[in-house]
């Protein structure tokens, strides 16, 4: 949040607040939307020309279409069928004008088939979950006239190397002091 | 958030944005209680009819007397003192006049009596956290002159099976496109 | 949220909303600071006196140049090399006058040096993450002129002991009926 915004209109710091909230539902609706394959929240939230960069040896694409086509693939549908589950923390945002950048940090979990059953009082019986993978995600948003929508979302895992701390770091840069 | 909502008056677009905050900490909130056996919490936040459902097999109740009541159970009671922890991502909310909807992923961890110590510099020692379960959950608030209230809180486990599919797709409604 | 603010001024109830946005930004950006240990962070949200305490047989400190020191430490930049990384759920924010309180659920995470590679459909193969640790947090940050400033973080981990319960029952302090 700007400092300066208390000399801003009451139009203008609500309209910044109705951005955030409506930057949180869409990042929010990111998880169910993978866990159920729905394409059709992808392709309404991507841009034409929008980027889905998951790395080095994980499918992305480019284009809202061939974005959503990814949820529909066999392979996809099989991690569904197992039960796999996206977790978002708390993301950051940053409202730039017509441009947001978002910072999340995802887990991406699953039924543990290899798990052995266990009881936790109250709460059952449960083989439990394994985590596959924590990921950053640096979402970059574009205002249009249909609301917010993404340009291109990339991700890297969380494994100490310099692409992954690049993300996170991007999150930080208004706090870094100037040279 | 409704595109259409510049129309409206600056309090209504105030009270949208407070409302949507309230409901943020209500589902916040939850964690600490379910965690402390906070029925004061339970009975204050449910309706007098809300519904408590967490599908086959394990208990749920009607009221928010006999949902709190549960949270003060022997067994919930052994749960705690073993230190479960619920840790809850970030919602989607959708309020539509005096009803509200939310959707939210909720891991169910515990201390793991099985890990064996291992170290994280700077971290110390741990056998680490087992994740019991992770569910889907569908949340109906009602507003009432003492603030939002829950009349029903459906979860199921993410085990890619219809109903759980089917609580995360309530959340993406608004995505759909029209047929 | 209180439910007396519509007597407050258009003007009151945007600061309210805009400091529990700024709040939220505050908390969503220490994970990526603490897993790349940017110092600058720390010590810019912190003020002079503030204090950070993890509890018995963790490093702690007080004043923001001494806080901001432990991420450059040689462990916990190890920890960062290994892949580290903090989830933050959703917290609990109140807000009093120039005061606020925050409660937040935190994971630290690590990839498992000892699991054995699994492959997900459509994500790859990973030997998957551990989880070392789940804290609850307990924040108090004071408003100063520039900006939202952390005066103590206290953290306990999820055991059923009663310092952790203590922190999680403070964020239901609103809920608990008068004697």
């Amino acid at each position: 949040m700007d400092h300066g915004e208390n000399d801003k209109s009451l139009d203008a710091r609500l309209r910044d607040i109705e951005d955030r909230l409506e930057i949180y539902d869409l990042i929010a609706s990111h998880p169910p939307s993978a866990d159920t394959g729905a394409d059709y929240y992808t392709r309404a939230v991507y841009t034409e020309d929008g980027v889905f960069d998951r790395g080095e040896g994980l499918v992305g694409a480019v284009g809202n279409e061939a974005i959503g086509a990814i949820t529909l693939s066999p392979e996809h549908q099989q991690a569904i069928d197992g039960g796999m589950a996206h977790f978002t923390g708390l993301p950051r945002i940053e409202i730039e004008g017509d441009a947001a950048y978002v910072t999340s940090y995802i887990q991406i979990l699953h039924p543990d088939a290899l798990g052995d059953d266990r009881e936790l009082p109250n709460h059952g019986s449960s083989p439990g979950f394994r985590i596959h993978r924590v990921v950053a995600n640096r979402w970059t948003l574009a205002r249009t006239p249909e609301g917010w929508r993404i340009k291109s979302r990339k991700l890297r895992q969380l494994d100490g190397s310099k692409p992954v701390r690049e993300i996170l770091e991007q999150a930080l840069a208004s706090y870094r002091p100037a040279d």
